[in-house]
């Protein structure tokens, strides 16, 4: 049977990246805990292609991540994922990126009572054959912002609104980074928190904490670039928040990215 | 060349509906005050295919709302297109779903500037060869709500958040309703309505607004319901309304439908 | 604490449908096979409110849920959470929308190689306080169809994309309709079912069985009722076929439901 | 009124983006032919906001972008867009977003029929108080790919799926690149182009010709980069090819970019 995909390709031209995209599996990810988590990923996992190569074959991509979604993965299985990818489609650099919903288990501020809140996280990871391994882990994180400007020039309320900041963090590879942790980092610096389980009484304490704690979009990017600068190892971080406005149609947005010196 | 289409199915099942969806063209829509607005729509038209015939003509679907597409649409406009439907595809019943966003103007509350609010519409018919036209507006209106719980319970403040209200409604033919009248029908039972451009004095209206009217998404709901309970001609409707609460990352809902004597 | 849900309302309005949607949270479904699958379920959970009611209890939507994600579901367990509900929320009646990606195992039909296919699943359910309760499972399967009109009239080749055809199903409750037996009755209506691991072998397979089994949208439609017909229990169904045709940028579409006498 | 954006902000942080976004407008684009297109734009507009200042003025960005969208727009107005904001906005340097759908008429191949294609289109320009004005335009165009593969293992028949294509180009401010000029040159590398409305011996047309032309992702990849390299005043492009392949639920994907000489 021939196989037009190992022809010669004249035409010189080097793809950066090919393979597949919005392949759905199950993955497990590690916990803090030391506990895994079974997960919902939707895939991208692409190869350089050099160019005397027509194309490359898209069914060992499968054939690998199927062997993988049965180990749990964090920053170092991406490594070995790629490493894995690298050697079965003999390509020089390979490229992955998981994107999963994580859930964490929250604590209501009175109450007490718990509830799981669901994190918006990708594993971008790409190897060279070298052994260059350039990592980055996505957290997307809800929140609560209460407008300062609105509390300030109001005779009482101040609109509010659920937001979601997201950071994108590349850091030391001999640290581990946990979701668990850069939640807590993160979601600090919002006028509050959200969470998936409110009695009336922990809905006091949000409600007043919001009001207490008034921030724009402005700030709340600002507190979590400060926090990201502090969190050892951190080496390159992007920070986006955008305010769901509750007295517009469309929303408040920042960013900012930057390098961080060791 | 021969027309598979049109030859004989033996399997003696008539389909209900048969045709084409998620096609994008641009449409005109007539507006209250006499004008038209160019819209882009999302279109599903299909027809009902009796049992002895294979396969309709998908072709003609795309000439037919081709050559309408140039004319202002109103509920009117949809009977002309599905009578034409009809006709050309030899049909017994045709159905047209047209989805678009819908610009409005509005006047900020204190500064009075103008800006555009963005509601997503549908126009949804249904035209039989006996003439039978069953015709459904939805319009969705963007919101703010105010929880009432929050603003008793707390010593200050009280969460607020963005929501979307959507209402289906069948009227009699010899009405005309316009987006423009039931969304301010509709918009008025909310905390507050939102808006495009708002300057300081009137985010201070918008923010005091609120907080004098807390609304859970019952009461929205409900005011909704007696709204169109009054608007003259309805003969059904259904309101769907949903905050996109800011304490939590899932959101409040409700939803009633019902039937209005004449 | 005041407790302003609890107070009377007095617009004299039953609202039909309030609660939470939204909700994203890790769950268990049963497996034909004994196993269960964890899922990553959208959640829409709400109650019937009698007219004298202001409000519902929306925390305890998210503690009843809660409690159930940890133990396997199928349509026996959705009965048994509406029943929590009813007796938690003091309703007349409640209803359950848990939306989930359900994975398959498919061998490859050449190399008999392993992969899963990803299968949009929904579970819905009604319970009134009389134990009436009604259960539909939705099942959306993705699949190839090739044109029998553009085989038929071209010298050579056939268009041919991925469609998505979608059944609703009422059924006996004394009965249990498993999604695996669902996903095979309804892809072996396509032109050719899909893969998520083929190898060249396979593809050969994959594309001569499309070509020899060419369908319009309408003889899948028709095909797959043939089929929901037959299947034992079936009461009521619905069947919605898409194609994603590849020579235009929109769909084919066809729809259709019926009820089945015992 | 207090202005607490207009406060002084001691974090030290200059932040890079901070505005509105998902915005919606009506808007118009300047056509090849010396017309205009209406638009419907999803727009996020942004500033850099310097470290001693707390936040920006939201509202301007509606006020700018509300005067703008009543004239057409190409990619000098884009510059004249941002030059407002920067002088309103007091800034050093903004950002400007615009998404939206165009369409462009396209002749069937025998019956010479006409209809109207959708293109995804994206206008992205940032601007300094110096004058530096980098433009990029983004557009996105379906297409249809039939694997080479298949057709060469396969005794007849070959899969064969709708794709996309998309290019985002950097250029000589001094060239206009035309939305249409582009789509012409990047449809003519896939297999066959789609088409809004196409008779039978349309249809017959575009299958031989796709089967007549198979390309894999690689091939209609490789084949843009080349037409890219080719056009006039490009000085860097990114291309990306995404196959919707028929015999799986995931997506062939390729992407590559690079800058070119002048």
């Amino acid at each position: 049977m021939k196989d037009v995909q190992n022809s010669i390709d004249k035409r010189g031209i080097a793809i950066q990246k090919v393979g597949i995209s919005r392949l759905a599996l199950p993955f497990l990810v590690r916990q803090k805990d030391g506990g895994m988590q079974p997960v919902l990923a939707t895939i991208q996992m692409t190869v350089a292609l050099p160019k005397e190569c027509k194309g490359t074959h898209m069914s060992r991509f499968v054939e690998i991540l199927n062997a993988w979604r049965q180990k749990p993965i964090s920053s170092h299985e991406m490594k070995d994922i790629l490493a894995d990818a690298i050697v079965r489609l003999e390509a020089e650099e390979a490229h992955l990126d998981l994107a999963f919903k994580y859930f964490l288990e929250k604590e209501a501020p009175a109450s007490k009572m718990k509830g799981l809140v669901d994190i918006d996280c990708r594993f971008m990871g790409t190897l060279t054959k070298d052994g260059v391994f350039d990592f980055l882990l996505e957290v997307a994180v809800p929140y609560t912002s209460l407008c300062p400007c609105s509390k300030e020039i109001s005779a009482y309320g101040a609109h509010n609104q659920r937001g979601t900041m997201c950071v994108k963090v590349r850091y030391d590879m001999d640290k581990i980074l946990w979701i668990e942790d850069i939640v807590s980092n993160m979601e600090a610096q919002a006028s509050s928190p959200v969470y998936s389980l409110l009695k009336r009484q922990d809905e006091k304490v949000v409600t007043e904490e919001a009001y207490d704690n008034p921030k724009f979009v402005e700030d709340i990017l600002r507190d979590v670039v400060l926090v990201m600068r502090s969190v050892e190892g951190v080496r390159w971080f992007e920070v986006t928040c955008e305010n769901q406005e509750s007295i517009h149609n469309h929303n408040a947005y920042a960013s900012h990215a930057e390098f961080v010196e060791a």
